[in-house]
């Protein structure tokens, strides 16, 4: 049988992505008493691997593809494929921004500034990088962890990953400059994203994750309205997609089937209460494949 | 942009409260750094406000509207709006009673039997009014909490809030007579409330808060019936609101959806297959405004 | 009024149980100062009983009937009905087997190897009537708990129940043949099954609690389709029961509903894209009846 | 090497007897992967064995030696010798009564009433030698466990053990009689007994086990007297063991260090200082051989 | 036999003042079934009561002694003996001030600036006469809690209790004046303060309490000098108490015998070794009595 | 005021460190807004820094002094004092073993086999330093965690951590040699080690983590002996350290006080008895400085 060799990320991404499989249809368990965990599919192979390493051993052939952040992609500099984006959670490496920060009261304001400093960072290739590009020499420390507190201390700079800076401003940083923006994204291998069936695997396996991610934003909203105010309550639904209208039995009316994002239900609802709209109904999706 | 002043109120109700208001379509955040919490929508402006307190501060105008106990509104005698009751909780202030009680042995047993008496309780200005009411003079005593173990040792009886008596019970307390019964309302200040946008604003809030209640107790029930079977499927639907009845390819059948209380669904079930529905199908909502 | 003396067991399937019948719309409260719960149906009345016993006390008529494992029913030897399983729960006693067990190096290879040996088990009865079965004869002790650990210093052989084998692999357990299968049952008195109204109430029960038990596995899938691709969308579709299809306003497309398995939706949602279905969604249900 | 295979009761009692051997001196380890703990002593050999079946294997001489209730000894009838009550936790089998119960409203009153009911119990055996012993026929059911709560709808009367009655209490049930008393006991094997290297590992064993209980509710007290108010101060003390007198470079004064019950301190303190007692020091033991 | 009435504080300094009495040698147990603890000590009956409200109960006579902080005493007006302080824990009310605070950039800089603000505090009285004593009209509001939220958009000043400022800074507040300093007091009631059998045994229970908080930041130090040394080793050892010095058998050599605060011992025990003193040992203690 | 600047380290040491200082005399404080701990001594400024820079903050004088593995000094090549081992833990870092491993049934059997392989390690430079003495070339990665369960899809053999080696087993991997063997130590700049100030502040701070780990294992033991059994008493106390023998009032006994490792304890009280001494008495220790 043919199998996907596929890598779920280790830490800080892990619940999320085991619990975004699971939405998607596929489970995932993790073992005490192993690191490698089992998937009710007899097609994928898992492995936990860090975000870090992943692009590594995707690249190498080890795994056939690999959920990680593409910010890790580029810090290993790893010849890899990427297949999508996943916008899938509120945290580390979903949508997300490499900085350049420095203490509020330090006399960096530029990057230029940073001429024969110590700067602290998880991703040391990423920094040589952007200083190069902006022709400055400094010290780029690799860092295990904590960089925010290593200022004024320990470096004089860090180059750090933000979502909100609300970390960032807790330790009294200022952000002087986005070095990387970042997305978690699916990768595979590219020798097997030429081999025809676990191209397709991969791409069905994000057909549904993409679903699911849908719907997590999405909700199902259903209501009944008289034929002569159906131009009204359709004025005021999202021209996204064209929302289904169905017969009933009562030929002076039809039922309106849609989807829409919940964060905007707040703003149609009272507008199609007020459009005659009739026994509205919003109800939850599990997945949404338009 | 203008702006609706909103009190959340803080302890035993928050945590119901907020998570109405998730499923009502806002999300509430509290920071562990602040209790000013951020909401979703730049329309509002949220603080948190003891339920004791939200009453005096929408009277003032500090708050635009809030969400307190009737008995509070009463209890502070502050001039404002009740616009809508909120029946989102099996909790405190709900749906309540504030009772008279005392001792299971006590002599007392009726209000008159008060005379003299020391009463400890939390609402004092509620409790002075009801022996107004009653021609009886007895101390009362502003009591900070555990008002029930105060009898006998520290007073003679107590006006104390309860939901079903079970506390009581288990305290030997003795129910003598309803002082105040109260539910959680939406309360608006009043020149906020002839504010044509502010007023507005609280009405479409508290549209989609009671279609969110509305929602947690019913279900949608999606059934196919031969027309053959229609009346008698009919028959055993709850008369509350008129099923969509919708036409299927097949002209013979029809499908049938509607809402009912998920309380009812045990009895109605069975009955439905006895008179021939097919493929019954029970599912979850998140609002209803019908 | 009449009343359905009805047993919940205690213990491994205790939380799974007061789950599934809150699912099938009974609220069953246990006070943490009463063993006896509450039940939101005045029609039935419920007593917490340990799975062991539960047979026992469903015959001698102290209940009408119970929920429990069959290898109970058969330990205890208890004369009951048992109307229906209920596989409801990866957990003890929902669908199991007890196994016949020795270390992985014990030289007990078939049943007569058990001839003069000492096995400890629960289920003595069970136990000495497999053993009769095979001619053979062993002293059968009754073990309080932790049977797996028992060999080799206290026993030769266990008799323990399994779901996956896996406990008693990582004992290092070897299983040599399987003494029983059991599954969990719904068991009534044999007086209180030919009583009509308990008898239906119980077959009512059951109907919901199968209900709620089939919707755990299995969603909802709407998606409009285009009537010269329904052959095709249909054909991706599983036989199971056939799908409801509804005209829609655009006499040129239909809609449908249908219900399927969850564990398959990853393998059909792929298909029905590639055979031209839209707005494809699918939804969570509460209970099912087809 | 010789070596004492010791019986270690899981469940109720473990945790406290983890706990005093490791205040004794040994330091036993429970892994999560095995029911076999390991022991920081190469003469000893533990098994996690369950109180009720610690006397069969002690018995069988599959344990030399173990601590288990004295009531199980009784209920099996194993032949073993108990060379030792131990009194360490406040907790079931330490000191306690198996108790004819009954709820408060029965009309049994006495044994004699019992004639002809059902009994339910952990202790088959103890409860019909009680009965025997009355002269009373009736059946005693074997209860698996929540025994308290099978009266009245499963059973008439309970034997059950109780501490100090308040968990039969919360129950509304009423003590008829005391069928047996019973405390933790240290018991061997009759063969190891006589072996004279088990015999005094084991009697070394109890003398640490009972210096960790004895520490445990004493502690030492340390202060200084002038030789006048010696007498005084001595009158305090307690009588039980001759406190130590030791000689101050300066001669006029002698320093008293004495083992105390915890429980007086608070009694004796204020004495000590009206009896010119100086410098007085309460500190905690580990461990007491007097 | 006589009884002491005594209140234990509820809330925040309860748990602190129940583990205090244990040290002290008395336990108190809290039933979860009830608000009134039982203490083993026939002579005392405990009563959990408010810091709040302790002081009014114990003017009354309700109850003859009380733990609560000196604020609440002042903020009652009760006329009650303050017997003691007891400073047992780095929580509320142990050692305290209760400041004026307004936001860092509020323009009120001294009292007067309060003249015609609305102030919020939970001791209305004590900041009233504070007010008065500098000749201020303000509005004073009692609030229900979370005091430091309600400034700026509830009210322009707090009154709030503080230990080390912190929570205020977190709060971006700035202290104006501190309004009173309060310490937890031990307080007895007028007409029991006279009673020679409560008074004694209110002062044995407070030689006790001190006993155990002394001991808490104290240790025992034991060594052993040579006689020609003994100088030295003595000039090492704070003056506070003569140590004891006990004769050894071997003539040339002492032992000393002494208790100094723990947080000293870092300093001193480097200048007890180069004094060559020998076998150093510190250890634990329970109580202390000088 | 003079200063040492300490560093603490992060993670799994962390705990066990900061109870440590506690118990020799310093309190430290891990605010949860900042990474900056405060302790109770103003001589001492702390910063947290990870075991694995330490060394090199250390050796650049950003640091005074910190407490981390001797491995990580070797590791990262840091040019420092190392003034103490500290084994304090049973815990990562404190006595551990880095070993070279390979799965079960791998054919690598010695150093020489691992020619042309991938070895994934968190210590690259010890590694390669390890190959080179070997003579042997390999490719070494590094890894950023969970390095067990690298082998054998990522990497042929692993360099990993190890302190029983219970956790290799476990994912079935074998230790084909140890590459080094490591310790906590106290490091120490090497400027600041000839600081007079610096280098008395670090080697006290070393004596009193040291008493209190010497304390941790170890118990006092007092009693009382007739001068006629004290030869034999003797005797049976081990010779490590002369025990104190002081003179009691009466002169026909002495007592005697002495220290000895809890470990023996089991073994020298029953001895003791035997040999006639009386009120053995055990207490426990906070530091010991012989």
């Amino acid at each position: 049988m043919s199998l996907l060799k596929l890598g779920i990320p280790k830490g800080s991404l892990q619940e999320a992505t085991l619990d975004l499989f699971a939405r998607a249809g596929w489970k995932i368990t993790l073992s005490s008493r192993s690191y490698v965990p089992t998937i009710d599919d007899p097609e994928i192979e898992c492995l936990m691997v860090r975000a870090q390493e992943m692009a590594r051993y995707v690249e190498s052939g080890a795994l056939d593809a690999g959920i990680t952040g593409h910010d890790w992609v580029v810090e290993t500099g790893a010849a890899v494929e990427e297949l999508s984006e996943l916008i899938y959670a509120k945290q580390r490496l979903s949508r997300v921004r490499w900085v350049l920060a420095v203490p509020d009261d330090s006399a960096i304001r530029e990057p230029r500034d940073l001429e024969g400093k110590v700067i602290a960072t998880e991703v040391v290739r990423i920094t040589e990088n952007y200083l190069a590009r902006h022709g400055v020499k400094a010290r780029v420390e690799f860092s295990w962890g904590a960089t925010e507190v290593k200022v004024p201390q320990l470096a004089d700079a860090i180059v750090e990953v933000t979502e909100t800076g609300s970390s960032l401003r807790a330790n009294r940083l200022r952000i002087v400059d986005t070095v990387l923006e970042s997305a978690t994204v699916f990768i595979m291998n590219r020798t097997a994203a030429v081999d025809a069936w676990k191209r397709e695997k991969a791409e069905n396996l994000i057909l549904m994750l993409q679903g699911a991610i849908a719907a997590a934003s999405k909700v199902g909203l259903l209501l009944n309205v008289h034929r002569d105010d159906l131009p009204a309550v359709l004025g005021v639904l999202p021209a996204l997609k064209k929302p289904t209208i169905s017969a009933l039995s009562d030929p002076e009316w039809v039922a309106i089937n849609t989807i829409i994002e919940e964060a905007v239900v707040r703003q149609i609802l009272p507008k199609l209460k007020a459009a005659k709209a009739q026994g509205i109904v919003e109800y939850p999706l599990n997945k949404i494949v338009l």
